[in-house]
């Protein structure tokens, strides 16, 4: 028993869970004992999900029956689609799919079923749902039709095709597949555990799901990626010269006034965090696809200043914001498609917490007023 | 650091406040140093809500200000009138409130600012919303037209107007309002904490209260005072005799076969809940009142029941549900109702938490298997 909190639990073992671990001193992270730098581009993201929620690799059989029943998760429910044009129109992204995600448990058969069949047939639904559902936000926002799904098409190059309107190269979808993977688990992550704690009162998935959804918003979280590109528009925009060395000048001066720059630095990695290599690479090679690697560079530069400054390493969402800006996902928009990815791994963890569940509930230190008289209003 | 999880994180101090302090051994709560005994029946549901969100109690002309701020809030936004009626065909209580309260942020001028002023006032509007959106929700599932607020009506008063469309007796808007008082916080319960992991992302006072309003839906949490009536009336339905010699045999007769009784034991209090206390008082009047004393008998002979076998003492879920049921709200708002209460609690620990935050983000012990090699799927 502890009397002093653990300011934000940091170091404090939470959970059990064998879906992934983290070696924050080797830079190591592995979802169920495979460590992702052999999965990351050898794994596609639905074998990552089904590895995730039930268990094991599927073998070519199992993965057929999963990919049918993630294609069938592409039907939109109908209060979803009956709400979604002005959601759209009134809500930001991530707001806007705390609802939807609410709202789609009206059309989910098992919405109220917490038991393990009904739990791996809802995160395949809620698995599928999730990029159909930025992508149809986005279409609704942009006054278009929503593109009809491909089934013949995996879950990234879908997204892909329905946000955009025509079918991706496919070297853009294998890389965004391998962001999906990348994405997906990441132990005790704040939304992660949101999830955990919703679940452990014995609440439904899409309430935990819903619960992780609005925990990814926040700016320490899932937010980052989102504001590291802003971050990026922003020099670039007012570099009167070389952005680079703007980059230098802007990141220097804001350390140097004690600001924290978004995308450094990790609680749980003390070394490079092992998906910041990759998508380091990803981005690389798409600006060099693109002909256009100038945000490329001054991510790299942005790196090297920090890293010279701070001694901080850039974490997962660093590189994911040019990773998701060249492959043409916008900026307000990288958010959700880490929501997409991480579904898997939270819906994982209901499975997982509902397995073995006990209610989360800690202590808490008090360090307000005591024995205080109330006085009548009367009196006041 | 601990190596080993505590399950549930039983007894470790995840956060601190100043909002409220449980004694669990002398059986204790207070609302900033406001014993509870002192509170309940003596201060109102505003005051206490303006007490947890503000820090201090409202004088004459602070307390005016703040009923008026929530007269106001009573207003539901366009996006949630335009959805109601659909929500309330389609989704039960807690799954309604948790889509309601999410598009409820797009009507909130200030949903995406977190500074300490705008969550003040976001607390007052979403304390004054969610009684309305009850009794909204239950209109609409009724399909009559809402009763319009009362603006000279307090918020437990009002909320019975709203939800029967007539002005309630004094007394039992006095008893509701005592209700609300005795559930407004209550430290680090999994709702509230569910809360402050999300706020502590700098996510929004709406997704924070979101993903509370879900986690507060499970069994183990708020879902309890719901299932302690469906039980009462389940003993009843059945008994063929006198109905508390079927208490007797059947709560007897599930504690023998190792079964948990609704209602009874708290991970915190190892004395009675001085919540209870006040409830079960109150329980007795309105049974007196009503002369229908048949469920309150029903629950006191459960309490020494569940006593006598094993040594536990009833928890806040347990009499609230007699109390509820006698005040006319249907069983399945009890929920609901606790969370018009918890919603003052909430909102103030999304405050606290905001104005002096760290990212919580605990570790977890992997329990998986290590050093697997990813076989390609050519090759399963």
């Amino acid at each position: 028993m502890a009397d002093k909190p653990a300011r934000g639990l940091a170091d404090v073992v939470a959970a059990s869970t064998a879906l992934s671990d983290i070696d924050g001193r080797a830079g190591r992270l592995s979802y169920r004992g495979y460590d992702i730098n052999e999965l990351a581009g050898a794994a596609s993201f639905e074998e990552i999900a089904y590895l995730l929620q039930r268990g094991a690799p599927p073998d070519r059989a199992a993965l057929a029956g999963y990919r049918d029943e993630l294609a069938a998760g592409r039907q939109l429910g109908s209060l979803v689609a009956a709400d979604l044009p002005e959601i759209a129109r009134r809500q930001p992204p991530m707001a806007a799919l705390r609802s939807l995600v609410s709202l789609a448990s009206a059309d989910d058969p098992e919405a109220e079923t917490n038991d393990s069949a009904a739990n791996l047939r809802k995160a395949a639904r809620l698995t599928a749902q999730q990029p159909v559902l930025i992508a149809a936000y986005h279409a609704a926002r942009s006054g278009v039709d929503l593109t009809p799904p491909d089934p013949e098409l995996g879950l990234a190059a879908n997204f892909l095709l329905q946000l955009s309107g025509h079918k991706p190269e496919p070297h853009a979808a294998e890389i965004l597949d391998t962001c999906l993977v990348l994405h997906a688990d990441h132990t005790m992550n704040a939304s992660t555990f949101a999830a955990r704690v919703c679940a452990a009162t014995l609440s439904d998935m899409h309430s935990a799901v819903v619960a992780a959804l609005g925990t990814l918003k926040g700016p320490l979280h899932g937010g980052a990626n989102e504001q590291v590109m802003l971050g990026l528009e922003a020099i670039r925009a007012s570099a009167e010269g070389d952005p680079l060395a703007a980059v230098t000048a802007q990141v220097t001066a804001r350390l140097g006034q004690g600001e924290k720059i978004m995308g450094f630095g990790h609680r749980v990695y003390k070394v490079e965090d092992p998906r910041a290599a990759h998508l380091r690479r990803m981005s690389a090679e798409l600006a060099a696809a693109r002909g256009d690697d100038l945000y490329y560079r001054m991510s790299r530069q942005m790196e090297e200043v920090v890293f010279a400054e701070k001694g901080l390493y850039p974490n997962v969402d660093f590189y994911a914001a040019t990773v998701y800006h060249y492959l043409g996902i916008p900026t307000d928009l990288f958010t959700p498609v880490f929501s997409a990815s991480r579904m898997a791994g939270w819906t994982a963890h209901v499975i997982e917490q509902h397995a073995d569940n006990r209610l989360i509930r800690p202590d808490s230190e008090y360090i307000g007023e005591s024995g205080r008289r109330w006085v009548p209003l009367e009196a006041r």
